[in-house]
């Protein structure tokens, strides 16, 4: 089988200088499995509460995405109230109201135990933890995390950190994890801490990827166009283990290649609201935009002068 | 013949938080021209005061850089003064001191008016037209400039952009000039003045290059230690014109090709004060970090899923 990614399913209300999304569907576990759904099978382990509306279950399910793990639970959706300037680069929260995801308690249905990818989306380190617990013996491991869990639980992310293949993480949060200005030797203290492979977000700046002896950068997506950068991350992270589950290549060139199809995944969804664009995105523009992140970085190799 | 450029000649005092340079050799010319020397022939114009030390010179000449056109005037020679923090993506200047730069009134000696490269380092516009008036018939012009300039003379930039094949600028400039957040749309509409390729430095993301339709995406080096980031731009500037002015080859490709080896000699520059790198670098070196540029950019084709 496919992903089962665990995270959060929400309703978000974005102010960007270009629109208002007023309670539309949102939350990392959302984002992550629409994106990877185009590449492979997803089970959704998450929590929304009674105010949650069948026509956002159907949509996941019209993507073929398993909600048997999707809990619903007395009380409300959490929900994340958030504003963009200008620059787009950094969301400024106004408001988050946890509600049920206060009480999550991240259970594996049987059928999901025996993923072979498992992508652990931003929660407390402590029910990532949890979850690693319940999964026999997946192929990969990848997570994310946030400044919040850095500042306020870090031994506890730290133990998360260790028993995962890939991070995922924003550039200034491994700043912060580390106390290091510098990127390269916060990736490298990051990946001393035990994961094999750490992938730094930058926003439209694209990415960079990290092993003990490689260097990976890719651009984002130069776009006309940037109307809500909400769930970027995450819909990358579902291109990139999506497309790593799809075609099972953990080789470097693989795992290259599987960035691009994330940094393509993340380039649509910035271009409209929630998940707007997602739901009107085709395999063949996928491909179309793969190729013209072939064209936007390739140069010749060497020529003797 | 190779390139001329026009552009200052000073001393800079830096502080980073790794260390302090009191009254070393700088400036926009000198950066570009000793990059540039790596691969042509180099003429240099600019303005010294009577403090400035022949050993300066001697450098200058030892790079074979042609200095019929380095005036020397009474007075001090413009001095910068400024500091990073931790981030040292921008310069806080603390003091300038223009000296003899106010009174730069450029002349290009006979010898340098058939130059086939011209490039108009950051100096006043007028100045940067003064000196186009002066040149016969150059294959390419390329320019750079500063927020200072387009605050205060932005119809006399206009006016040089309209004449110019290449602008170089940083991503604020960019976004500043015209008005746009959106960094796609301010390239349009610089490139909508009258050049025909706008190269965007954004620092320790690395540049993005537009034509009306075309965008080449180039990171910058991921350096463990960057020790001064000063006339990174200007060396940025010099290896990518100076590498064309060595190949004549102004294809797509071939601009592709010294945006990379522009990125190469940046990366140098910045890991240790002043010129100090570019005085130990070999050309060995430069190719070796051209290959550590492609193994880090590169990426599969698509394969059909």
């Amino acid at each position: 089988m496919g992903i089962v990614v665990v995270g959060t399913v929400a309703f978000d209300t974005v102010e960007t200088p270009f629109g208002r999304g007023e309670n539309v569907l949102g939350g990392s576990a959302t984002y992550f499995s629409t994106s990877a759904s185009f590449f492979t099978d997803v089970s959704l382990v998450a929590v929304v509460g009674e105010d949650f509306p069948q026509e956002h279950v159907e949509f996941l399910k019209s993507r073929q995405i398993n909600t048997e793990g999707l809990q619903q639970i007395p009380g409300k959706t959490f929900h994340w109230t958030g504003k963009y300037g200008y620059d787009l680069n950094e969301a400024q929260t106004l408001d988050t109201q946890l509600n049920v995801l206060m009480e999550f308690n991240p259970k594996l249905p049987q059928s999901y135990r025996n993923a072979e990818y498992l992508f652990l989306a931003n929660i407390d380190p402590d029910l990532q933890m949890q979850v690693l617990e319940q999964v026999e013996n997946p192929k990969l491991i990848a997570c994310d995390t946030m400044n919040f869990w850095i500042s306020s639980k870090p031994e506890a992310l730290e133990r998360v950190l260790k028993k995962v293949d890939i991070v995922v993480i924003n550039e200034g949060e491994a700043r912060q994890f580390t106390g290091e200005a510098n990127l390269v030797k916060a990736a490298r203290s990051i990946i001393a801490l035990g994961c094999k492979r750490l992938v730094v977000k930058r926003g439209e700046y694209g990415v960079l990827m990290f092993t003990a002896d490689s260097v990976f950068a890719a651009p984002a997506y130069p776009l006309e166009e940037v109307f809500d950068p909400t769930g970027a991350g995450d819909t990358f992270a579902g291109g990139f283990i999506g497309y790593l589950a799809n075609t099972g290549d953990t080789s470097e060139e693989g795992i290259r290649q599987a960035i691009i199809f994330g940094s393509v995944m993340a380039s649509f969804n910035v271009e409209d609201f929630s998940l707007e664009r997602m739901k009107r995105l085709s395999y063949g523009e996928i491909e179309a935009r793969y190729k013209s992140f072939k064209s936007l970085t390739s140069f010749r190799d060497i020529t003797t002068l």
